[in-house]
């Protein structure tokens, strides 16, 4: 399969999940152990300092990294994944996250993450890990 | 302030913020370094696979963590924060979050929590720490 | 087998190990499950601000938590862990960890740990995650 | 100061540290936000099934970490951290520790952490938090 039909094929993920529809989320690119996803921002996502919240950062990190873990083939649940918050999610017209492979096993895969604004600052860093359902 | 306030302070804290409610989140009960909060199942918050979203499970235990973090008047931001996803959220009604006080420091606080089915059968857990603004 | 047979295999593992028996490791008691386990505060695994190195606290939270791991019978290796450094190991004549079984799965178990005290004092937490060899 | 005397600076700390000189620690680089270290191999650090403990890969991230954020000045005590075991640590001479900068705040700083073999496969990955003193 071509990486340009992996993009498509998680956008259609998007498409048909209503949780994924409600935050806005994009597949901006797919290949196989890497994700690279992102959302726009909505006061409607902010907590009560007018930053996105923290949970919506982790569900973008999630669902990008589990966009990498299933780009081969079988399903892929979460194990872990821990999110460090390094500078608020403020003044950005779109959070990007981008997803990359640390390790590829059978059964367990491991995916930096990295989500940025516009101008490429570092927001929070993670790390994920999932196991493949064969 | 008495325990029953504090309860209440955040119960209002949800009913300001569109993403918590949005969440359907209820405050069942916040002490001075000590939350409780649920929410229920829906449909609209599950993955492909039928459960819960890891990020919303996330967002539960953020807020959680943080309703007991802002407990003793400060408020607080998230350092980072872990979710280990040890049982699938499905076939609950509600889904529970505890956040008990692991360390109050003047600085930073921890917290661990634990996701709960109805029926007390654990199925996340997870440490955040905080810093606290003054 | 019975838990006091486990307990006594496990100290035999530390016998037959160079870096635990350096650590002066003490299996304090090894049930199916859980594990505890003991060092004596030693300067030489201070750092220097006088307190225990944190890599030697891991270690001790590892090995512990690998014992639970392996009470089942298969070897067990470790995924992820990380731990929370609450309270300094300090004046303290013994450290204890405690590992409790959080998950216990074909594939993947995972174990809270707790690091503590004379006195019971929680000094660290963290969570171990181990895939089982078959 | 010159980052050839940041560097000369932690091989000194190492001097006078009983742990780290038991470890076989060397300071490869030190410069403001980033730190290299190494260890050798040594078959005293192997856990039962021939590959480095854990605890050992953690005490050298944690040091190297630890190096990069004290490279401004401040003591800077670790808040947690959290070790990802991408590959065992075998058939490689030295294991190299590698510490960038993250964040770098007032109060705390973040490092990302990966252990490398000779061949620079990764090993580990991992994220530690800091805590500056003042």
């Amino acid at each position: 399969m071509e990486n340009e039909d992996l993009t498509n094929i998680f956008a259609k993920t998007i498409e048909e999940n209503e949780f994924m529809k409600m935050m806005g989320l994009e597949a901006v690119e797919v290949r196989r152990g890497y994700a690279k996803c992102r959302i726009k921002m909505d006061r409607k996502f902010c907590n009560p300092y007018g930053t996105l919240h923290g949970g919506i950062l982790y569900s973008l990190a999630d669902i990008t990294a589990g966009f990498a873990a299933c780009s081969y083939g079988p399903k892929a649940v979460t194990v872990d994944g821990d999110l460090h918050f390094l500078n608020p999610a403020i003044r950005t017209e779109y959070v990007y996250c981008e997803a990359k492979e640390q390790r590829r096993g059978n059964d367990l895969s491991v995916f930096g993450v990295e989500i940025m604004s516009d101008r490429d600052k570092i927001l929070d860093t993670g790390t994920f890990t999932y196991f493949n359902i064969h």
